[in-house]
């Protein structure tokens, strides 16, 4: 039975793909600069929706039906929409997943593993007890009346839980909260950030959000609220242009067009291990200009994604200079700020930086946004985050205001979370020796995990892969021959999607193509996290190894 | 130093009052079809982020700072956005409300009250206390394995949350679901749907959300997300219609104007207690045919939102036949379901009442939008939501999966307790008869306050109020005199915007003008909750009674 909705799904869908194929070009305006470098991605060939609808009882064919909306009555940009940033491997992935439970013996493996993105308690990480202690008594107050209480609780927990109530307008952890997060919140995540640079924090400038992802964009990121909020506030038209790295984590290049700006493109710089050139931001700078676009703001994304590099403090400097000399706003992506894996290395947000270098509010424009998905804590399920906004006119601020009034929806949770990670126990708390080891287990054993997979990538033939200093990722370059390049074409998809397809078919892993976040032409990448627990990491590099052998053996030129 | 930043604000929003004034024209086309019936509000006199940012270190006027961002270079849309949906009124209160906390002897009140947003939490109401231990239970898991557990959590909420945990691939409540929701807990709720109405309920058709807000709607509402995702799909062009009540929530308005496509209102009959005529529906749509516009589908608001009436059931059947013949998507916001007060009216499902008439899967496309922040339960903060999708065929549903892939980002906690809600408690159970005590006090009492609250309303000289029969608010309309309508004009404001901040300034009671909403040109009105708790309602009854008093005397014709 479910073969033959298999089949019958797999047939509607390659009618849908030959439908689609041939809008692939308007669907390139979506990364206006980008689109030399970003062929569009090949359409899905099954969705998971398809696979259960295909198991409902009205199929896509039933032409008997008076149903008021078809595909050719609804809005075609929702056709066209969203392909590059959701690719057709993790709908391949969800049904292969799907089919597994009934034909386990059709399949070389017997589960998918999910390294295509950050969610850590997906694939076994637990939870920080502190941090869920918190929350619990904040969602169940009438605990805090019981003495058993204290025999199931940490006293800082018990405490923290007080303080935060009474900073909560009633105490309703139920209730809508001021649009820019509850104050009391704010508060303690200004004084965190204070903590963290050594330099004061203004919790007016703090926005909480949760993790509303405007249309095409990424529903991954807590912070895509802010990104598209900032893109709205800068790009009237396409004479408005950002700086993007590129590779990127394509949230920006999806929002800039949602908003119809220009995305302006530079390179990081592969061979010194994701480098990034302050005589490339100038080139691109100035060739945008030259076309007439008006460059507003600079993406820097600290600790990289899809990249893993963690940026050297002198470089950070000179980014600082080049956005105050040209007048840019910084948009500083540093969600990965607590994932740094190598002593060399050593995470510095960039408002530290500036003040370092004597750049106060009225200096440097600046936006920094963090969120609790990622960190040691990875708490992706709880949709919690928040942007810094330094370094706008009250004018400028009372609009990001408005539109933060109706584009954040901040769930109370979310909120509290994102408090507590900016002001976890500290020494002499109860927690306190309890969520040290929970943390560093987690850190260094993400160190230990990126250090096995890239060292095992490094092994393959024709693949090189840069260490991941810090996030949650790989990128390892593949050198694919020729003959993969041509068995691609056929297939009509990307050399790197062809590869990352074959992946998953032959070992279950899941990774996501290099062409969904931009590379240099003609090379090709795949993005991969580090996230699998320990216990899972050698066999993933033995599937790894055995696959890309024969893959090299089945296309050797 | 206050009193001094407070008119330094003052006067730099003044400015910015003048330089808003002649964009107002441009701001109508947010709101297309309505515009003749609903003038752009005027702009906001003093928001509370303006009030924040001028007690910080820079202020507007600062005109020697070198940042990049100014009021001329933002985007203009970002200028004109959502007046149409936040007005001046609450941005005055939260002015107010800092204001008292030094001044109090300034104001003839001592606090204020919101009367304007359905948040009963933030006035008192407390949760359901066995929703709150689910959801702690499933932050903190431990708790589950602790046997001091039992003394303090009721024994169903135990082997809820086990339950839960076992729906939760991983039991990972920190990780991202499914785009559409666990899958698990789309199980319970189908059942909850199956049981309220009687008839099967699909899993697959449930979708998720949490209260993520697209820009230009509002963030009060959990569904947000889900009614612009409906909208995206549905409107092309502003060749496309939607057929929405007036008077209405503005966040269809806002999300048709979003989304380019064209509202084609129709009235609702204040006389027949906002009726819904079915030949008023007609005659609109026949006239929007006519202009060339393709009418998609049609808005029902059921218990009605500013309106609070629940439809007879033979009404709805009407409404149901009218969408079938004339191939319109019955889009059914029925998120007050569980808030009626009369015993002769009932909340009947636009699905029950569709598979009643025998129109099943392939007769009729239905989507109904429920949410946790409303009912009984109130739980605003936590965004949760969902929405059951019917009658659409397997490929546009797979269309619906894909914008909700990117459009929901549903937080766990806000997911668990769309479930809990649609199940909670039964008969038997530990919670059952403190769970019906919390529910039956908190609804018998809204029906109490509303009946108060209406009645002195219809004291009022001039007004009349039809009863709410549903719903958490009450539409009073008010007889304004041709001398108060000729200050309001001198005033810039509307008539009814000028009312109720008369109100405001002289009771601290913040309720919202009817021109926010529409309403018949000519008329007059205001939205009030009905939420306050019942010892301050007598306190509103005669601050609100003496106001008018002095209000009709002073403005008499």
């Amino acid at each position: 039975m479910r073969r033959f909705l298999f089949s019958q799904a797999k047939r509607s869908v390659l009618d849908q793909t030959r439908r689609q194929h041939h809008t692939s070009r308007r669907f390139l305006s979506f990364l206006p600069s980008l689109s030399p470098h970003l062929p569009a991605p090949a359409p899905p060939l099954l969705s998971l929706s398809r696979f259960l609808s295909s198991t409902s009882k009205m199929s896509a064919s039933d032409s008997t039906s008076s149903l008021p909306v078809t595909l050719d009555s609804i809005n075609p940009k929702v056709l066209k929409c969203e392909y590059a940033v959701r690719g057709e491997i993790v709908n391949i992935a969800q049904k292969l997943q799907e089919d597994l439970k009934s034909n386990k013996d059709a399949y070389p493996f017997d589960e998918i593993i999910y390294c295509n993105i950050g969610n850590p308690q997906s694939l076994g990480q637990l939870p920080i007890k502190y941090f869920r202690e918190v929350l619990a008594l904040c969602d169940n107050t009438s605990l805090l009346d019981e003495s058993e209480t204290h025999g199931l609780f940490s006293t800082d927990s018990i405490d923290r839980a007080w303080k935060i109530l009474d900073q909560i307008p009633g105490r309703a952890t139920g209730a809508y909260s001021h649009s820019q997060g509850i104050k009391g919140l704010r508060d303690t995540i200004a004084a965190g950030i204070e903590a963290r640079d050594g330099f004061p924090a203004n919790p007016n400038d703090i926005f909480l959000t949760d993790g509303a992802s405007p249309a095409v964009t990424i529903k991954a990121k807590t912070f895509c609220v802010m990104v598209h909020m900032m893109m709205q506030l800068l790009l009237s038209s396409e004479k408005d242009g950002i700086l993007c790295p590129i590779p990127q984590y394509p949230l920006y290049s999806a929002s800039i067009a949602l908003h119809g700006g220009s995305l302006v493109p530079y390179y990081l710089d592969e061979a010194t291990g994701w480098g990034l050139e302050i005589s490339d931001l100038k080139k691109q700078l100035e060739e945008a200009r030259s076309k007439g676009i008006s460059v507003r703001a600079l993406v820097v994304i600290n600790p990289g994604n899809p990249t893993g590099q963690v940026l050297a403090e002198e470089n950070q400097r000179d980014i600082v200079d080049f956005c105050k000399e040209e007048g840019l706003v910084l948009l500083a992506d540093e969600v990965y700020q607590e994932n740094v894996y190598v002593p060399d290395k050593k995470f510095h947000s960039f408002k530290k930086v500036a003040r370092s270098l004597g750049y106060g509010e009225k200096d440097l424009a600046l936006v920094s946004f963090q969120s609790v998905s990622k960190g040691y804590y990875g708490e992706c399920g709880k949709r919690g985050g928040y942007m810094e906004v330094t370094g706008f006119t009250s004018d400028v601020r009372e609009q990001i205001y408005k539109v933060a009034s109706v584009n954040l929806c901040s769930n109370i949770s979310g909120q509290i979370l994102a408090s507590l990670v900016m002001s976890p126990p500290k020494p002499g708390d109860d927690s306190y020796d309890s969520y040290m080891a929970e943390r560093d287990g987690i850190l260094s054993s993400m160190a230990k995990r990126a250090k096995t997979l890239e060292e095992a990538l490094n092994n393959l033939e024709g693949v090189t892969c840069n260490r991941a200093e810090g996030a949650m990722y790989l990128f390892p370059r593949i050198n694919l021959s020729k003959k993969a390049i041509e068995a691609a074409e056929a297939a009509k998809t990307q050399p790197d999607a062809f590869y990352c397809k074959r992946i998953l078919n032959a070992t279950g892993i899941v990774v996501v193509p290099g062409s969904g976040f931009g590379q240099v032409p003609g090379t090709w990448h795949f993005r991969c996290t580090i996230l699998p627990q320990e216990d899972k990491i050698p066999a993933i590099v033995n599937r790894l190894t055995e696959f890309h052998k024969s893959f090299m053996d089945e296309f050797r030129d």
